[in-house]
């Protein structure tokens, strides 16, 4: 295994990698059946989830089995030893095994390794810069597939573009995309979201996202996202009247996220978001709209009933193409794409 | 995956199938050895398991991996979101994910889906009319396979039936069954005897239920196995005596379950049920008669030492057949027998 | 899977039989590329944890999918069943089912089981004696491979020989090798030190214990270490000063382990143990000697991290070599071997 490449995924959005083609190849996985596998080479896949997770975990053990590799499961805390993530500690409390051999060790079982790893939530500068998966990337020799991250959730968003592809019949650009906050009981992390704005910018629909003031996204992030929308001669729209924000919308997505705030005062950010209870998708809000969320929701919370249980609600299409996404990715990381 | 049947599994004991025909390939499963892995297309299998399991899990993984299918076991609680059963809720408590969703997502994912969700204790309509069971089916698009419901263990059946089979070689019918509570420090789930009820009648043999005043089984179930006994000509009879209903038999089938008091009133079941601390089974019970269990047994309370380690226990040919049984069923659900 | 062999591994340091076969057949494993699985038969692992494990788990679970057999990861206290290990009991407490039927039960469904049952830190004649490993023994009918037991960790000793043996070229005979006690917050087993040593002695390496007084090895354990020692007219040196046993050395082995004190007088072993809390390997220990651990290792603690992460450090290779020793013990024990 040794020479590897050693990157998050080859195509995370930092990266200037064809896009184009890891929707075309997560499409071909949706509409072809799957093949007996037949690998001729075996691979083994190491899930790591230091975050609890039902579609990312499943999606990727079927994705991997479909593609003849092996997949094992990992659950820091849960029968795994406790780890220490700060170079140069004397390790003399609770964590047994420092976060660089426990990589460095799995990077010599397995082919490729998938992480989940939330947002700390509590040191802005850290989960902005994905420090912790960037200590990951140190340690490891094999390549890293993000699995959810503080900042970004890149399987995600990948899958939700393709979604949007299949459900539009290929005719995605200039539609009009509202990413929504909404109110939820506890302070969320950021990454959908983020990767939902960098995904629709990218491909050239019209964005606005929706929230109550002191919900902007981070300031960079808004500049990338920009920057994307830019290259289609489009702006990125904010506004926080929610029922102004989707009038005339293709597609809502909503997300509930915790308020910056919340790094800094966590009473405060609360305080905030409670005012904005009722920040909710309904049928008055839906129009038209097709209604995105990437799972799990909270029914009456986030969205009510009838917008979650009618035809216009592609929740589960997204949840399915995590399937095919990942498939599409493992094939880019393993080099197994023909 | 779509246009899947949809049921609880093709040989429940509500349906009108082929109950032979399936007992007929458990015993292929257990006689010929198994072959090479070769699927000529790929399956994948998700198992939720709402409650403990060693046999049921270990089983249907390896039932599932000698078909060539891949296998995914899901832990409700562990690592994965808390749920919502019920419908129309403001979830804005624990759930973070509603019971709709999460199988929907996971219909999209595998092409079978094991499910086992015991007995809530607390209302007896609900665990009577396996109320949630029926909440997944309504939300599921894939087969549901029961690995033990509120009130059903249809797996457990049909390996106690292949089981009886292989060890009477085939001569089963008019056999003496006796199907025997026996005390336990908790009020237990009926599932197993009600499954195993319908089993024996359903086989012809000659049945009696052992058990205290109180710890009558339902009545409509009761009525359920009488209309199979008199298929063949025969009545299902109950005792309040262990000596006496032990008496001659050839089967000796030990299962402990709570009273339906339990759902009225706790503190009277257990009470009652504490008066037969001594309802257990011994050698003076045994005499030719063959000793069956479901496993997990706790030795002294249900079962002296002296008959569980006695050549006459079958309890662990019942384990092995869950493999063979669930191979059926697996079969079965995927239309893979030859 | 009547008549299968049935002991702790058919390499196990008690037997007599061809260590160098099986190192041999670790070094093919980590020389020739896993070649695509084709089972002639199939096989399934099931792997009982009772107790942590981060590289055991992984590297058996992808060691036995590169040979194409099946695995399932077994935690007794995690959605399975509580356990009762003692015979003639009445078990009206927690545990719901005994160990006799548990491992009864796994020995039906696969074709080998390993085993992780750490010493109690309590009992010693027990823990000398691997009692409770003996006892699944007792109620297995399939091979038990052995994942570390209370007194013995085979597989780590294998794959640090065939470590040793890549590492030096094959030139492992008469090198000094220093096994070094090293201060830990807590009392450790003592597993790893005594495979460690018996493998060392049976390479005929010049071996030395490094410990402080109160931290020496099992007495009989030494009897047998120095008999293997013997075969190639060698000693096993013991030492309490880590300076003047570390002179020289060619490879610093450190393992923390509690004293055998903690037995009879925990409180007493905890004050012996942290008058030692700086006996740690450091660079002016190093020399010219190479650094392995079994892992998980505490940095600051049992060594310092220039140590640690400096290219003399090979504990990442010997963790490599689990999975090709494990690869080659799964072979002998379902004689895959060509």
């Amino acid at each position: 295994m040794q020479n590897a490449p050693k990157h998050l995924t080859a195509w995370a959005p930092e990266s200037d990698t064809a896009w184009e083609t890891h929707i075309t190849a997560t499409l071909r996985h949706y509409s072809v059946p799957p093949a007996t596998p037949s690998p001729d080479r075996f691979r083994s896949l190491g899930l790591v989830f230091f975050n609890p997770s039902l579609r990312t975990r499943t999606s990727m053990e079927v994705a991997a089995a479909r593609l003849g590799a092996h997949t094992s499961t990992i659950v820091p805390g849960s029968g795994v030893w406790g780890m220490e993530w700060r170079d140069n500690q004397v390790m003399d409390q609770d964590a047994a095994e420092h976060i660089q051999e426990a990589i460095g060790v799995l990077s010599r079982y397995y082919d490729a390794i998938g992480v989940r790893l939330f947002a700390s939530g509590t040191d802005y500068a850290e989960d902005r810069d994905d420090a912790r998966m960037k200590r990951i990337l140190e340690a490891a020799t094999v390549p890293i597939i993000n699995l959810e991250s503080a900042f970004y959730h890149p399987c995600q968003a990948l899958a939700d573009a393709a979604t949007l592809h299949t459900h539009f019949g290929g005719k995605v650009k200039g539609r009009k995309f509202v990413l929504s906050w909404a109110w939820h009981p506890k302070a969320l992390p950021m990454a959908v979201p983020n990767s939902a704005l960098l995904m629709a910018t990218r491909l050239g629909m019209d964005v606005t996202v929706a929230r109550p003031e002191g919900f902007d996204l981070d300031p960079d992030l808004m500049k990338t996202a920009r920057s994307y929308a830019a290259r289609h001669g489009r702006q990125v729209k904010e506004c926080d009247d929610l029922h102004a924000a989707t009038a005339g919308a293709d597609v809502i997505y909503a997300k509930s996220w915790g308020g910056r705030l919340r790094y800094a005062d966590p009473d405060a950010e609360l305080v905030l978001r409670n005012q904005y209870q009722s920040w909710r998708i309904s049928t008055t809000h839906l129009g038209k709209a097709s209604f995105m969320h990437c799972l799990p929701v909270r029914r009456g919370v986030v969205v009510d009933d009838d917008v979650l249980d009618s035809p216009q609600a592609i929740h589960l299409l997204q949840a399915e193409f995590r399937l095919y996404a990942q498939m599409a990715i493992l094939e880019r990381v393993w080099n197994l794409a023909k």
